[in-house]
């Protein structure tokens, strides 16, 4: 069995921020990140799946084809959008990187076809902080 | 002459569109860019000075006093902030990468220590666009 | 146990190109990939063996003999070299990356002294694409 | 006066050789770097332009409007191709990141709008190697 | 289960020699990482920790507070010191990447909050060579 | 005229301490740095050389070449070193970044041949210091 990543990145904003909360505990538990007028990230997407090598083609699936599926299924949702307001597969989360790993292998999973096996999202916020996600 | 450079960050959201023009003209001009909900960017930035090292030390500038006069005047004002709506030194001007470097410019210019001489400004918006403003 | 990494580089020409498929349908296949006159890339190669470290030097096993004879048994074999027409290991076979991880990966396995336990061969052929196989 | 600049990438194959040379002479200046076969990177390439933003858009060039021009000019010429067999503004010239960079130059030059002042091109061929060129 | 990863630095000081061998010997085994007089590394320290996010925050953990930890725990011990020297946790032992980070698990692990289940701990002494330990 | 860049690297100890201050003032003035056992970093080293691409190679100059030129005269003097203790072009010079390239620049442009026009020294302590020095 093979691994095959392939990297995608998006810009977004978003803000943390839990509405059941007064401001002043939204500021208290995630500080700068709670800014009322939103930040944001470049973010770095890592899409692993896994599988054996097709003998016509030594490919474990297109690596092209891959990048389009994780495009239309998952950046054009979050490039230049604001997590919080514009994604309808964030609607009612909090916006952690956490969640948005979570969210993302879900959208993968149920969209991609069954000849590719998800093995791992990993989507960086910052260079100093990721997240890592095996379903 | 010596230089000496010290990097950055600040993760910030904007977006851009021009208050004269229609969505229209914003959305033909600055495509996603212009997304109402803003967006963002881990921004890095890059400062450099020069002058010559001092016998006693060895140091054109202290690089952590340097550091840390940025982050007063420069960082703190744009981190985890909005950049249209929270900064005072980008208000009423176009978020663009070039004006925000220049903005960047006049807030150090104008509270460095006269012993610094600042000799350019540069600003990554992503790993592929990045832009250097020299006074 | 513990394992340790060690990164090399190569740079190689290549093409994807199924000789049993027609011309149009390897460019149907591959697109870009299957140009007559070849393309090439800069690989980074991370070998990753697992053990205890000994006593006497804390050491898995000294990293620059790993580099020796990751040089010896591949790099020497693929460096400024056609994958396609000059590397024996590579004959036969599709040029993906898949299977060229699997052949690196086979190489190292029956060359490594019995002393080092190869855990993982990771090859990325762009900064946006890598595979990594684990034997 | 601001300076722009845009990143982009192209894999290809080349090998350097002086037709007017013996194979033996090529070998001893070029080493390995002669390989009959070619051998090939991922070459970077950083693109910079100059000049004041526009006070509509904060914009000094639209950064996509480059990318697209870097892109038909230059990357469609030389992505996925032979240095020394496929690229009509690299025919007859030695194959060396120097001269591909000049070329480069050149190609734009002839080719962005007026609007657009060339400031540099800088070519890396791997991590370790890097060429500029100012006109 | 989720898994969050944070990268901290940290420069230091060390020399690889065993106290029980001659300076022959050292400088066979070691080469110039025995030399006498120290020589030093920007490391790179990966800390993974692993579990469910929480409902209220879409956290595994406070990242920032996961940073406080490793600071005061790990990074101030060792940043700007003498691995061999000053650094109580690795008194008596061999200074290799393996054993630092075998050394930097077992005080997170000793100190984390129960709250916190650390998973891997990868420790960069050059970009070309680093370590993992699972416990 | 043309600009040509090599990357070297090399590991080092070092303190920065003024022998004639006393321990106080060396830690007001030098904080961490100044610790008595030393630290240490993995330095990156960039040289430009510039001139006119020789129509017979492509090349400004052997790249090669030039790498051996920079490991002769500065790399072996440095790497696995202490840059206080073990480097007689440092002797009795304080250790900064600063100085540290000047030596290298003094050092390369007084062994480099006549046909190398060295153009820059530019010096790595950390990813987010450095310094260049122009002669």
């Amino acid at each position: 069995m093979v691994y095959l990543t392939r990297l995608e990145h998006f810009n977004a904003a978003h803000k943390l921020y839990n509405p059941k909360w007064s401001k002043e505990q939204n500021e208290a538990v995630f500080g700068v990140c709670a800014n009322d007028n939103w930040h944001g990230h470049n973010y770095d997407l890592y899409v692993t799946i896994k599988g054996d090598p097709h003998p016509d083609t030594g490919f474990l699936f297109d690596v092209k084809e891959l990048s389009k599926l994780i495009k239309i299924y998952v950046i054009d949702y979050l490039d230049h959008k604001n997590l919080n307001l514009d994604v309808p597969f964030m609607d009612g989360k909090m916006c952690s990187t956490e969640n948005l790993a979570i969210a993302i292998w879900n959208e993968l999973a149920a969209h991609l076809p069954d000849s590719v096996k998800l093995h791992c999202v990993k989507l960086y916020e910052t260079q100093r902080i990721y997240v890592e996600y095996f379903g």
